[in-house]
């Protein structure tokens, strides 16, 4: 058997790469490069995951990877129906992300319930001002998003006393369906993105859903840009219909500087890092070296992406 | 019998005490009158905990209340030598404020792993940076104070999957003793102070303390001020001897508008609100009035303050 070529999207270092020595002939490439290099390829490692050039360089026909695999959960950046149609295996990076996900929740949660940014304000504005803030035990969480990082997110926040509830693509053990999803927003404190992008996802948070939220909800989005319509999450919280939000994902990414949502009164803007913890491109890596060698030894893939459904389907 | 008289420190409104209407003479009082009104009452409520009248207003002899409440967890405010040596029996708040002050002290854990502070920074300046940051899970905290405040706060940071070391008087079953103070906090990510203020804890965080701690360890108070010093904090933090800080209360407060505190890098000022959810003083005007209850009828008073100690002993 000859030496497998690996192409990887992007040349970031990727220390733990080294492990493949003599298993994998390397190859790294560009954006520009993609298309001409994908035929030669066995393997595809997108490194690169905010690239979305492998949608348009992907072969029609021909030769192609047998296997693409993406350092992140979400796949929506690479998906094409010519891709969904062909053979070839698509893996993500599940797991990785779930507990630096559910943390980052958890510390948006009780940041705004302990009202922490008006605190940080007052405090550059030299202001002792005493207010009463809220307790976050006994609160009600509606998490759409029913993958292991939906559910971290319920455990975790579970853990602080906060009654979870996910709603997923379909009802089942302790999923709500999406029929149910108007019901529990409609009472929840913390309304929490955390699906994938699908065309059943596209766009779900629109000025309708919001304004079926609580005057008193605040909402978090930490799945991906466009599940949300961005004006009218603004137009939400400038009419108080929903009291706070926070955006760690962008239709467009990175925001620009000229970006009307920086300045979003009640709006908490990060930079995509909810998962990125310390360490995490070597987790990352990591994961890969070992869904590689199950490759290299034949044995089945882990993490496979339902191409279809644009997801890892099942727990 | 007849009735007693019952006199609030502090005019402040205070709905439940209504319940109490045929059973209490209720008398307020200010500070300045306070010295001439005591000997008259049988009971004294602090309400205002921010006083310290009490201390100066005791009667050294002859007629004084029987019973002392204050709306409070810390009694520091109102013990002197006087009321330490007599029969008067002194309650406070205790149990009100655990879980709120967990919850702050879990924001504040949350905003400091995953870099909160300079994510709102970052969005003034409508500047996108990604950065990498801090898992909680797996870190260790060391928590000063073995009461059902610090005891609250272990349990909530071990739901986090932090694991918690609680220092305590004297050790017991889960709580070390103060001779392993140093080597606890020198392996902690997380010092918390959580201690009543007594000749004991007054200072005891002080230079030698900070420099004992890891350069990446974040110290929180929320107990009391003068269990730091202060000037040893901000010198600890200016020369990295640790990574971070948060103070909810301080030697003086409020602070003052020209107080150096407020702009010392790396330290979270808060006006002592950590244990200040909504609803609070309606919980504390029920929780006295279900003591009054008790004392009325004759039956033994809960949350008895150790006068000597100055805390509620025990569990």
């Amino acid at each position: 058997m000859t030496t497998p070529t690996l192409l990887v999207l992007d040349a970031d270092p990727l220390p733990r790469l080294g492990r493949l020595t003599g298993r994998a002939r390397i190859e790294h490439t560009d954006e520009a490069a993609l298309a001409e290099r994908l035929p030669h390829a066995d393997v595809l490692l997108v490194w690169d995951f905010t690239s979305r050039a492998v949608r348009s360089a992907w072969p029609g026909e021909g030769p192609r990877p047998r296997w693409v695999h993406t350092a992140s959960a979400g796949v929506d950046h690479l998906m094409c129906p010519e891709l969904v149609a062909s053979d070839t295996v698509v893996t993500n990076a599940r797991g990785i992300f779930d507990q630096p996900i559910a943390e980052y929740v958890a510390a948006l949660v009780l940041t705004m319930a302990k009202d922490l940014p008006r605190t940080l304000e007052l405090q550059r504005e030299r202001t002792w001002r005493h207010r009463e803030t809220q307790r976050v035990a006994g609160t009600r969480a509606c998490i759409v998003g029913s993958g292991p990082i939906g559910r971290t997110i319920a455990r975790t926040l579970q853990a602080l006393d906060v009654t979870p509830a996910i709603v997923g693509r379909a009802a089942g053990t302790g999923v709500h369906g999406p029929e149910e999803l108007d019901r529990l927003i409609a009472r929840a404190d913390w309304v929490i993105a955390a699906a994938p992008l699908t065309d059943q996802t596209y766009g779900m948070f629109d000025a309708r859903r919001f304004g079926v939220m609580q005057p008193s909800a605040r909402f978090i989005n930490i799945g991906r840009g466009p599940l949300v319509v961005e004006d009218a999450l603004a137009e939400a919280l400038a009419k108080r219909w929903i009291a706070g939000a926070a955006l760690d994902v962008f239709e467009h990414e990175p925001l620009t500087p000229d970006s009307p949502l920086w300045d979003v009164p009640g709006l908490i803007v990060s930079p995509h890092m909810s998962g990125d913890t310390i360490g995490w491109r070597d987790q990352l890596g990591l994961q890969f070296v070992e869904l590689y060698e199950r490759w290299a030894a034949g044995r089945p893939l882990l993490n496979v992406v339902d191409k279809k459904r644009g997801y890892v389907p099942g727990r």
